[in-house]
This record gives C-alpha cells, structure tokens and sequence, in this order.
C-alpha cells in the first residue's frame, strides 16, 4: 500500500490533476468515482488506484485485471479532486478516433464548440451529444480541457465514448466541413430561421460559442445558416449547454431519433 | 464607509450569505454583480452595498435612489460569494405571486422541479423557463433552497421575473392541479410516448426529478403521462437541467412559441 506523499506515483497524480499539460505530454486523463470508472474501457487504463476499503468491496468487473495500485485514504483525499473521495481513481490514455472516417460517413452529425469556458457545460455537452446521437464534437483549443477532471466526471463516462477532436483555426475546419459537403448551422441572436425550421438534412454541424459572448462574429459568418432560438420575457440567452442540446435535438430528432 | 468586520450590517450579510434559515426569515435574498443587481426591480431592493470604485463609476441605473452603503474592497471580498467580486451587491425582498391566479390561467404552462439538488442546474431551470415561456415553477421543499447565492447568479435574472413557489407534499400539489385541469407530463424513463408527441395542450406541467435518482416512485404514479426523451449510445440519463429544457421547449413549440 502507498502511503507516502512522497512517493513518485502519487506526485506524478497530483501534477495531471492541477496541470492541463501534463495530463496532455502523457497522452492521459484521470477518470475518478465508481460510476466513471466503471465505464472507463479496460484498454485504456494504465493504472487503477484505489483505497483499502474499495480494494476489499471489490472493483468494478470492467476493470479486474488492470494494474491496480492500493493507496491510503488519507493519500487518496491528496490525489482526488473531490471533496468527499469514493476512493477510486483510474489513469486512462486518451482514446483516439480517425476525423477523416467520421466526416466521410453519409451524413454525420457534428457539433462544434468555440470557447467554451465552464467545465460543466463542456461536460453536459459531451453527455447530450452520446444521447443525441452525435457523431464527433470538435473542441477550439482555446475552449475548458476536456481532460480537466471536473469536465471528465460532468460527462458521466460520454468521454470515453463519444469522438472528439481539437481544432486550431475554425477557418481550417469550415473548409475540410466544406469540402466534405458538410452544413453548418450557428446558433445565434441574429438568427431569422427558428431552429425547429432547420432541416438538418446530409451532413450536418451545429456551431455553439462562449457563454459570454457567443460565437466569435469570423465563425458566425462562416456559417452556412444562423438559426436562433425564440425566448420568451426578457430572456437574452440561454445556457450554452442548453441552447447546445436543443439544437442536437433537433438533428436527432429530424434524423428519426437515429444514431450517426 | 463601512470598513468594520465587527459591523452589525457585515454580520448579517455573513449570515445571510451562508445561512439559507437566515435568509427565510428575513424574507431576503442576496444579488451580486453588475448583470444581476442591474436587473433587479428597484422595489424589491432594500439595501445596495459597493466598493468605492464601483460608487465612483456609477451604481446600475435601475438602482438610482435604492439605499445604498459603501464598503471597503477588501471588507466586500468577505461577504461576496465569489472569487473575483465585481464590489457590488443588493439585498432583494423576494417577490411574490399568487399561485391561484396563475393556475387560473386559460392553458398555464408549469414546471415541477422535486428533489433537484445542483444549484447550477436549478438556476439554469429558472433561466430556461423565462426564456420558454413558463407560467410558473413549483419546487419541493427538500430542493437545493432557489435563494441560494450560487442559484441566484446562474438564474441569470430570471429568478426576478419567474414565478415560483415552494410545494411541502407533491400529493396535494397534484390535487390542485387535478381540480384545475392542468395535466402532468413526467420524464422518466419507463415512458412510453416521446416527449415529441406530448400536445401540451391546455393547463400543463413538466415533472423533473433529482439528478441521480429521477422522479420518486409516488411522484411518477400521479403523473397523468410518462414521456420518455429518446437516447442513443450508451447514454443512460440526460442532465436534469437539459432534460427539463428539452420538455419546456417542447411546450414552448407545441404552444407556438408564445409565451404563457
């Protein structure tokens, strides 16, 4: 059993818990609590970490057979990243996916997020766009790490599962989107068609900016169709994650509640 | 200038700010921010508390006229909620509102929340029904308290403008709505119909339960419709918060898009 802050493990587990560059040098990000474990695929786990109490309860049926490392529960508060540790936390290396596949299939369904900023709604995306449906979702790199652990856990093991990739330069993707004959609609103030009167017909990318400020005026005008989503009252917007899903909605629904 | 720990004011909104029977009692609660105490209506303000940089730039136009203390930077650091204040701060009367005359209403559009206990969710269910139209929102007391800090800032303002109540027993909550013809539409996942063939029609309410455990059992039994929202992958639940959006805004549709 570790129970040495000192040991080289467990500062190598702080440094990927506080440090987005870390967790990206290694190609790896943590995965923590038992439900999230337990859905994390056994390929991708380099190593399990779990208190003496889990240990004896015994560890998810997933995850039987991994290298398994036994750490105390006063260590283990160190290494989580929650206040009240259920003492299980997994390393898991970064899934990989292949864009070009995803964006030759007849007609994929995409999402891309610009800037998103709060771990939660980038979790609640990845979460919406499993159960949507989606295909991919591309991520601006200046958007929240979707390695952070507070995203990882808000996309309730949608991370594992659900492809999505890093862009640079939005410029660079509407183009390879164009090419690919892929539609992109924008939700925005300054939309005229109501998001329900979008077809999402053939390929298809739905544009989702920062909380703040929505999407930056280069990417809207790259859009092929602003759609806007009526309010009522005084309503100005509406959560990024929500107007995000009513839109993946949207598409899974004019696409027959089918998966892409 | 209010530079005092010790002082009397300071205590309160102490308390106030960590106490949610505080805050009951007192008939308050607290708006931080420029975006949000520049929304609340200047009747219910009591009392406006800023930095002197913020006296200096000028208080929110609608609080011209409200009774308003200054307080030292560093003393405001102590009674905001949050990391980086914004040094302005109001203590708001709740408002009111009569449940009858709204359910009295010709086809009112209501939402139940039971049992939600994320503040983030809570508040973006306030900032979504304003937007979709909804009449009313009735929250069971053993809910995260809606004057929380932390759900007042994610209301975004609606919790100004959105009627809400505090329900003890769903049963007589069903009863009143039962005598007034409001039909009950739960999500849950053993409904038969999808939320898309819901009409909404006349009198309705949207049932949405607690984050990890759904609607409670009694709750889902007096329900007059179960409506399931469709899921692909291996998606097990959809975030409270967008689940509820995804029924608001289809009675919002079902309703054309007017507000109720």
């Amino acid at each position: 059993m570790i129970t040495a802050t000192s040991n080289g493990q467990i500062k190598q587990l702080q440094k990927w818990m506080n440090k987005s560059a870390e967790r990206a040098k290694d190609g790896i990000f943590l995965a923590e609590g038992l439900r999230l474990t337990g859905e994390a695929p056994a390929a991708l786990v380099r190593t399990l970490y779990v208190t003496p109490k889990v240990a004896q309860a015994g560890i998810p049926e997933n995850l039987k057979g991994v290298p398994t490392e036994v750490v105390s529960p006063e260590l283990f508060a160190k290494i989580s990243s929650t206040d009240t540790p259920q003492g299980i936390l997994a390393v898991v290396s970064r899934p990989t996916w292949d864009p070009e596949a995803i964006l030759r299939r007849k007609a994929p369904f995409l999402v891309v997020c610009e800037r998103m900023q709060d771990p939660g709604n980038l979790g609640t995306v990845f979460r919406t766009a499993e159960a949507a449906g989606v295909s991919a979702l591309f991520l601006s790199r200046d958007a929240v790490d979707p390695y952070n652990p507070k995203v990882v856990r808000s996309t309730m093991g949608a991370i594992f599962r659900v492809p999505h990739f890093i862009y640079e330069d939005y410029k660079v993707l509407a183009e390879t989107f164009r090419k690919q004959g892929i539609r992109t609609y924008a939700a925005h103030l300054r939309g005229t068609m109501s998001y329900t009167e979008a077809d999402f017909a053939g390929g298809s990318a739905v544009l989702i900016g920062n909380e703040g400020n929505g999407l930056s005026e280069e990417t809207a005008a790259l859009a092929d169709t602003l759609v806007k989503i009526p309010m009522a009252g005084q309503a100005e917007s509406l959560n990024a994650s929500v107007a995000a899903a009513l839109l993946m909605y949207e598409g899974f629904r004019k696409r027959g509640f089918d998966r892409q």
